[in-house]
């Protein structure tokens, strides 16, 4: 889908969405912080065609969202990772989860969960704070624009 | 964009993006946090063709992340609001925005800000952690997935 670029507006979300790009790429993310790393595994697990999955991790790689590496296992595949600009969506992506988690499964319908490695417990609620330590609510804060937006 | 469904997803991630929709979805949600309310503003803001605009605000209403009000000055405008599902949003959008201020903007590039009302002050960065508190990263937490997934 073509769209206007945003690579030049003054608003970080805006920004940080242009580099995502897609719905897809947020899905091709989050199966990268679940380890998966080879073409096949990507397309396995989202269903999406060769020619569409080939750009979106192409379009993350020149975003430097993504890196590719030889594989581990010294075989020919290529390997997909996150880089650390990736690994820094962890929030986004936690903060995705919890509204998924929300708002769309019956009171006893199982989803997939995301756990601590070291219990085995659900981690504890993405917040939004002020310097303080105070809860804040998007009632409680202003968006100040730059010259020009 | 045809895609897959993924309203049955057992992955709280997925079920999330297919709600949102899109792209130009979460900055319709941007803006809305950010008071905008009607058609014509959000036309403005976005530089959106009108159709797409018409079709994305009727998919958030539909979804329940977005309500139509009569225009708070008795006008004869409508208004999209935030339900409570769609404020739920925030530590998404304010994840988003930490992101994009890390790594979309040079050293003295100026960015819109989102501020705390009562002292104009930054809110502090979005965590995650776990439940006893410590720091948690990606590496640190595993997915337990559900049967057939």
């Amino acid at each position: 889908m073509k769209r206007k670029s945003l690579k030049q507006a003054p608003c970080p979300v805006a920004r940080a969405l242009d580099s995502i790009g897609d719905w897809w790429s947020l899905l091709i993310i989050r199966d990268a912080f679940d380890k998966v790393s080879r073409f096949g595994e990507f397309q396995k697990s989202l269903g999406i065609a060769k020619n569409i999955l080939a750009e979106r991790l192409k379009h993350l790689v020149d975003e430097g969202v993504l890196e590719i590496r030889p594989a581990a296992d010294g075989s020919a595949y290529q390997e997909y990772h996150l880089t650390e600009k990736g690994e820094s969506l962890f929030t986004v992506i936690v903060a995705l989860r919890q509204w998924g988690e929300d708002y769309f499964f019956k009171n006893k319908e199982k989803h997939s969960v995301l756990l601590d490695t070291k219990n085995a417990q659900p981690l504890r609620r993405i917040e939004v704070r002020a310097q303080s330590g105070r809860l804040i609510k998007s009632r409680d804060t202003f968006v100040r624009k730059v010259n020009g937006t």
